[in-house]
């Protein structure tokens, strides 16, 4: 379309004049449903706002009521216990946005076409955006002003190489402005971050005390699974209490120079939880994606180095070396526009990082290496320890090489744990012994068909049998590897063992594992090689 | 991801023994909400079945019940008088897909991800699709296996120059194949059909009686308005009964040489409605879609002949002659490879073609036409004989340049407005009086705000306008122009009337055209010239 559609309000005629007479008032009503990401308002069929032609099936509608205004999709309603005529029902999460008690008067009109509705069309007819066309659209997906549609239309049309490397830079800077952006006063602010992929990979509870220890700032705010089994926040929250009010945040930060918190209170990038929304039901993790994705969060925390793990490998995210040099190439050119100093490592990604996956399973892995427990996962403390090394070779005082003898001293030596303990106690401490974890109490496990060499993991699959198992919502559930890439088994002799507190997920793990156990077993030389730096 | 998702299915648990005791039952229960093309399942948050992992907020659900099963989102409620636990609410259209009563119980599992969807991600990674792959992505799509989300990422991936024509004529061949194909045991079978865009572009109510009058077979089933003010079904629908049990239309077809009856029930490509369904909100009409979109309507009706109408214009679709002749090629490559005799013709689309813009205001314009009334409008007069002619040449008999004087003596001689009566009676007719239509009695009239000659009429405007005023569903309501492009106009001069029958819609109307009228007043020259053949 050329032109922009009007925007009507609904008007209520007067029964005996025939004659307008102003905005229609409706009585608004919380309709205890949960749908989620989408707003929804419930009109009852024959209401007499409803019947004007600008008010069809499904098409967008403003509500305005005390100041405040949501956008939500129309249900026409043919129950008056649910709404009746006068009233307009919204769902739970579009009540609460407009912040007034039932009953409250409001008008309700036509939406308006998102602002940017033009940027995106010329997207999708192929063409440049520029820095203003980003911000544009990026304002309105935070202010979720865009329908599912408009958001799936956006996320396919900048899918793939449709976005030059200058847009991807674009796209990262109106996603930092959308939200907060912190200023620590002080460098080098130091992060790590993983593109994802790697069941168990909880390498940011050792690198964050053992970074902090060092005395360099590590403000590392986390997220939960988005379609892992684990992430750190959820794994953290085994330990302490994760959803702090930012200025606690910030003082935590301040006093003990890190945290482990989950970011969504910082309100960092938030237009990138909306983008995640359809971006995940696609499986759509396209490079520019990922790149505005990670570095839009990592800049809006204040963070002025980055060290960035992408795990390579055969059911990783990425699957052969120039692939992963490529992507590093674009997060190192959108990094140096931003004037992020970014140090991109290329890891091993055939298999899960150490033993547990699910938050208690991987709580209990990482409070083994911080213990210096023999029975702590040796890869989760190596490579924590290699990517510490790298974040603490960003001090000005240490010379290139010397990061990870000083991260093993500061584990070794107790400081990281105690450092750790601190961080605990600061955001409030839950108890949990990794010596006797309260594991999920329903159990089976998968055996090794035969003899030989443990040849292959699939990190989807493993994953998937932990969520089906019910991580990470039941803490205590997931998936306890038994053996890793190159073990010698017999046959029988236990693989993994699954975790769950409920029946119905026990079974729903136990029908995801009858259709693919994930593990292969072969021979020595089937193990598929990778030649990373660590 | 690489593998696909294992569904489990939601089981009981017994509360003693706490094992499993099967899939669990609940009984179906109808929730009196219209979520128009989404099917939506309500669950009560402390149901046992919504308790598992598995069913997270808006995952896709599967409900089988007496041998149907339908696929819907989930939604969670907190309200017993909606859901309660132990009942499974459903939409209206999701209830009536099932055909049980209330109560009937059921069983709902984690929907399986749609079979194709390992072809839509190959397509968003930007490969080149096969024929079975696109017959399997139509085949969810007409069963409505398909979310939003993945309706929309098919259609932006497979927007612009995504789809190469061979992609083009798959896709074409899959919709055709989803539906029923039907087949005439004669030809030519003879049809038309016009890309869009135009308001008052009638010419099929005077075509299918003139090519039927000739003798010709002219199956012509026909769609509602979509986003424009009126479609030929809305339109015929003023005179005669249009939603017509398939085996009676067929009847009619037989006796009458022609039809003019709305294709809904005919199930001929019904691919093409849900994919319109994400289309319209993004303004997506892309040269392959619309291909793709037409052709596979018009083939599985069983036409062999088609005359196509490309109208170019500056607020046309098309907006030169370049663009349409790659359409063109486009329509004529797909054509060729599916057997189907095309003649493109690329028409005049500066303005709305007649008076009317509106179902009973373009009934009115057409009966004048079919009776020689002298108020006729000389434009849809000429333009209706001439594609009639160009369909009257594709009999074996006629000479090339012959058919339109054949058309003009079987509308001067009274043989086409006979046809017509025939087709409207055969259908069941309506009351209509084109000489006293019963317009929308709430009227105004815009003015011309300076003397000189209308130079520019935009077609999307006054569609708008129309829309808002009531059209289509108000049958009438809708524009009446006063003047044509080219006319000379005195300040003051009334340039068109809206009608409405209801004052918020007619409120709604007022302020479209306080944004825009729609008509540029300037000089002769300014009239922008086309060079097409009519």
């Amino acid at each position: 379309m050329s032109t922009q559609e009007t925007p009507p309000t609904a008007h209520a005629t007067c029964p005996e004049t025939g004659k307008d007479s102003g905005p229609a008032q409706l009585a608004l009503r919380r309709v205890r449903i949960d749908t989620y990401h989408e707003n929804v308002a419930y009109l009852h069929r024959d209401c007499e706002v409803y019947r004007a032609e600008g008010f069809k099936a499904l098409s967008k509608v403003e509500i305005k009521a005390n100041g405040h205004s949501v956008l939500a999709t129309l249900n026409v309603v043919d129950d008056e216990t649910i709404v009746a005529c006068g009233e307009l029902g919204l769902s739970k999460s579009a009540f609460e946005q407009m912040g007034v008690e039932n009953g409250h008067q409001a008008t309700v009109a036509q939406a308006e076409p998102p602002e940017s509705i033009g940027a995106l069309h010329r997207k999708l007819a192929g063409e440049r955006l520029g820095l203003d066309d980003f911000r544009a659209i990026i304002t309105d997906v935070t202010e979720h002003h865009y329908s599912k549609i408009e958001l799936t239309a956006f996320v396919v049309a900048t899918n793939r190489d449709e976005l030059d490397r200058e847009e991807v830079y674009y796209l990262t800077q109106a996603m930092i402005e959308a939200g907060r952006q912190l200023d620590w006063h002080e460098k080098p602010v130091a992060d790590k971050h993983c593109i994802g992929g790697i069941p168990g990979n909880r390498t940011s509870m050792l690198i964050v005390p053992i970074v902090a220890a060092h005395g360099m700032l590590c403000p590392k705010t986390s997220s939960r699974a988005i379609t892992s089994p684990a992430g750190t926040a959820d794994t953290m929250e085994v330990l302490a209490h994760v959803e702090l009010p930012f200025e606690q945040l910030q003082d935590i930060v301040r006093t003990h120079r890190g945290c482990l918190a989950w970011g969504g209170t910082a309100n960092l990038s938030p237009a990138d939880d909306v983008l995640i929304s359809v971006e995940r039901p696609l499986s759509l993790d396209s490079p520019a994606q990922m790149v505005a994705s990670i570095l839009s969060k990592k800049i809006a925390a204040g963070s002025t180095h980055l060290v960035l793990d992408i795990p390579i490998g055969p059911t990783a995210k990425v699957r052969s070396m120039p692939e992963a040099q490529r992507l590093r190439r674009l997060f190192e050119y959108v990094a140096k526009r931003m004037k992020l100093s970014l140090d991109v490592v290329i890891t091993d990604g055939r298999q899960p990082v150490g033993f547990g996956i699910g938050p208690m399973l991987e709580a209990r892995d990482v409070m083994r290496v911080l213990e210096n427990d023999p029975r702590a996962p040796n890869d989760l403390r190596q490579k924590a320890l290699r990517l510490a090394g790298r974040m603490i070779e960003s001090s000005p005082d240490v010379r290139g090489g010397d990061g990870f003898s000083i991260a093993r001293d500061i584990l070794d030596s107790g400081r990281a744990v105690a450092k750790m303990n601190d961080i605990i106690q600061a955001q409030g401490s839950k108890f949990f012994d990794h010596n006797h974890p309260d594991l999920g109490a329903l159990t089976f496990e998968i055996r090794a068909p035969q003899a030989g060499v443990v040849c292959g993991i699939d990190n989807l699959q493993l994953a998937r049998i932990a969520r089906f198992a019910g991580a990470p919502k039941v803490k205590n559930a997931g998936v306890d590897l038994l053996s890793k890439l190159g073990d010698e088994v017999q046959a029988g002799d236990a693989l993994y063992r699954v975790h769950a507190s409920f029946p119905s997920d026990l079974e729903f793990a136990r029908q995801a594992c009858q259709k693919s156990i994930g593990y292969s077993i072969g021979r020595a030389e089937d193990v598929p090689r990778v030649f990373v730096e660590f």
